[in-house]
């Protein structure tokens, strides 16, 4: 199909990437024929230094470069806060917005049964460790609104309930920029029976 | 921005590829993370060998395996015919069709004084000589209808222009499943241009 086995096995590797067909794949290809041999070199050396050189942060299980993160070392952080995501993606979503100065955690996933993900199966138990070792006042929820995501919530809360320890959940309601007659209706039912009184939100 | 310098490597080599942002690079690398070490070795491998073992056929200059490609080698070709195309990913297409069985020439490109692309950047001189050797009687321009290919097709048609070479191009109008009010108006205006008698389309 290709003219070339080399082509076909570069197509089907680069196909089982996420979101890219044959037809994309093929593109790549096309692309990566035309560079210099430096430029190829580049782009599988540093594909090869991430599986090498990834490491999960001892402490909030981040993938990152050292044992410790530059988070969890950063001294500026409120060590009291800790936020419960589930992977690093979502982590620097809310690194982005720079509202956020706590610590982390990453839990490695959601529990899911569908997929056959226990609890046993996310870092929990680091988890438990850390809030004994550390004594935060503040886990945030900070999951993806799904079941999954509420079903992981629940069981974290039930674990980690403990009278010094508030347990959040970040707001969920209809986005900035969205549209009432577009906005699916769990969501919008939702955000009524969550309304919160005006007053609370122009004093924030 | 990554937490890891090796992530950002990564993101940003791979943000090299055709149509691929940050956050396309990014999923990448958070898939490649999630591979085990086979799964990196295979893809590394794959665009290594793509660089090491592509060749150009001798004769009809398309990137393969061998020193004459697969369709040069074929017996049942037609060898009177030689389709004139830009690329691999052209020759490809048109060989999707099945409706062509000749050979090909790949140039490697076309005339773009933009670019500082000239006539002797692409594999004319081996056209020229292959033109010599195998007295074909049909040269086909299948190149893009945009103004450097057409630009390119003036330039071979005067070059290679001989009593006993036919020299043709592919058909241009509106695309079967188009709409005429859709359809840019040079397009249209060309396609009135170039009418032809419906017996002739029948008896095809």
């Amino acid at each position: 199909m290709y003219l070339s086995k080399f082509i076909e096995d570069a197509v089907n590797e680069l196909s089982k990437l996420p979101g890219v067909g044959k037809k994309t794949a093929f593109r790549y290809v096309l692309h990566l024929l035309d560079l210099p041999e430096q430029g190829i070199t580049n782009l599988t050396n540093s594909i090869k230094s991430l599986k090498t050189n990834a490491k999960r942060c001892q402490t909030c299980n981040v993938i990152n470069d050292m044992d410790t993160c530059s988070i969890c070392q950063n001294p500026k952080r409120d060590i009291k806060k800790i936020c419960i995501v589930e992977n690093l993606k979502d982590l620097l979503a809310i690194e982005q917005t720079n509202q956020y100065f706590g610590l982390y955690h990453v839990l490695d996933g959601v529990i899911s049964p569908l997929e056959g993900i226990g609890p046993s199966d996310l870092s929990i138990d680091l988890l438990e460790k850390r809030i004994l070792d550390e004594a935060p006042m503040e886990l945030i929820m900070a999951l993806n609104p799904t079941i999954e995501g509420d079903t992981t919530i629940f069981y974290l809360t039930k674990k980690f309930s403990q009278p010094h320890i508030q347990i959040s959940i970040i707001s969920r309601g209809i986005a900035f920029g969205s549209e009432l007659d577009y906005t699916d209706s769990l969501t919008l039912g939702r955000s009524i029976e969550a309304r919160q009184p005006y007053q609370n939100m122009i004093s924030n």
